[in-house]
């Protein structure tokens, strides 16, 4: 599949992940927007509260791919340590940004401010803010790396405003189809269809979904509709002449 | 928190994850796991089915790290591709494993042997067996990585047999306590108490949990319980001195 879209990645930065008291959720989220707008995503990593970490981490990324989204890590208290270590990849001053300071004075009650929570002001030199419409604080941009809180809703809710100014690519669509047959069964005729049909990605997966006659599923991804329908159309004759049934999903 | 434990990485391979079709449930299970038996966990990274992506992978996390997981991508289909990428990343023949041979032949019915299924005893030369007890088609290990199913019932199987001849480490402890206050308003003694207890990892999760009178987690963690006993003692005591309320969460 030769689609030239914009490429990115994803940082997900917390030792609750790793540690296996949080249940990631922002990982399929971010993955379906970009599907959405056609953004690739090629790559995700999970690391750990170590500076030396995040600065090498967003360093690779940021290098090799035209997004770098990170979530996680941006709070008031001492493990929050993200704004910090953004600052110096860049190599920039960390400083208190003068917008992001207002927004907070604005939305704390004045014996509610104190250095914890106007940390969450200090940013890279340059930062361009992302709205918090939820609990104020907000998030930024610095080059080609987004920074986003872990909590999900308010990522989301970061996300949502950053959405539009990313390059919006050919849509990956696709058709799914589930079967009662088993990979083996068909695996080597599929791999033929795969290869006669190269502007499509066809996927096989077992343990699909939640019917119990129908437990594998194919899917075929493009951006071409006419590619991925040739393709699918193929699949089901080849499920129908080894005698299996099939069923077309949303 | 200093702790001489063995350290690893985990690698989901598939397309599936990073397009949003399907929620990872391996990272979590792993990471649970480890934390069991004192396996520090150090990083995770999702990628795409491109051999080079996954041969690069796997010998940067392998030189790195004591263990290294994958999961996905050994199926009998033509995405599969995960079993060759071991063998070129080790630089070995990957050729019929006799044993894995032998259990698939007496797993299928002999009209269901075929080129497709016995694709699944492609190993590295020298692999050694992870048995599989739900559908039978073996994972394996070869030096420190082990190569694992993406089916999280399969891929929880094989971990268990693992599981015994990873090395033990001082396992991970932790207590945690939710509080009715925000982050803001604890941060900066938090920190201090952080300082004073380095053999402890204090975390601060907002959005913790369900009770909506207790949104914000604290967990102290580490090897060593009394350090863990103080720690979490002194973080009730801020607390309540800040007018708050805590309760003691499993």
């Amino acid at each position: 599949m030769t689609v030239s879209s914009a490429t990115s990645a994803l940082i997900l930065i917390g030792n609750e992940i790793l540690s296996g008291r949080t249940q990631d959720k922002n990982l399929n989220f971010i993955a379906k927007e970009l599907a959405e707008i056609g953004v690739k995503f090629m790559e995700v990593r999970v690391i750990p509260d170590i500076p030396e970490t995040i600065v090498d981490t967003v360093n690779e990324l940021r290098a090799r791919y035209d997004y770098v989204f990170t979530t996680g890590g941006i709070g008031p208290t001492h493990d929050d340590i993200t704004s910090e270590c953004i600052s110096k990849a860049f190599g920039v001053k960390h400083e208190r940004n003068k917008e992001a300071e207002q927004i907070l004075l604005k939305h704390y009650a004045p014996d509610q401010v104190n250095e914890a929570r106007m940390r969450m002001a200090d940013m890279p030199e340059g930062a361009r803010l992302i709205p918090n419409p939820l609990t104020s604080a907000p998030g930024f941009a610095i080059g080609n790396v987004y920074v986003m809180a872990g909590v999900p809703v308010i990522m989301q809710a970061m996300f949502s405003s950053i959405k539009g100014e990313l390059k919006v690519g050919p849509q990956i669509k696709s058709v799914s189809i589930a079967t009662n047959l088993r990979e083996g069964d068909f695996a080597i005729p599929l791999g033929a269809i795969q290869k006669k049909h190269p502007d499509t990605d066809i996927g096989s997966y077992p343990a699909f979904g939640t019917d119990a006659d129908y437990t594998v599923g194919l899917v075929v991804k493009g951006v071409d509709d006419q590619a991925i329908k040739n393709a699918a159309e193929e699949i089901r004759g080849l499920l129908l002449s080894l005698g299996g049934t099939f069923k077309d999903l949303k």
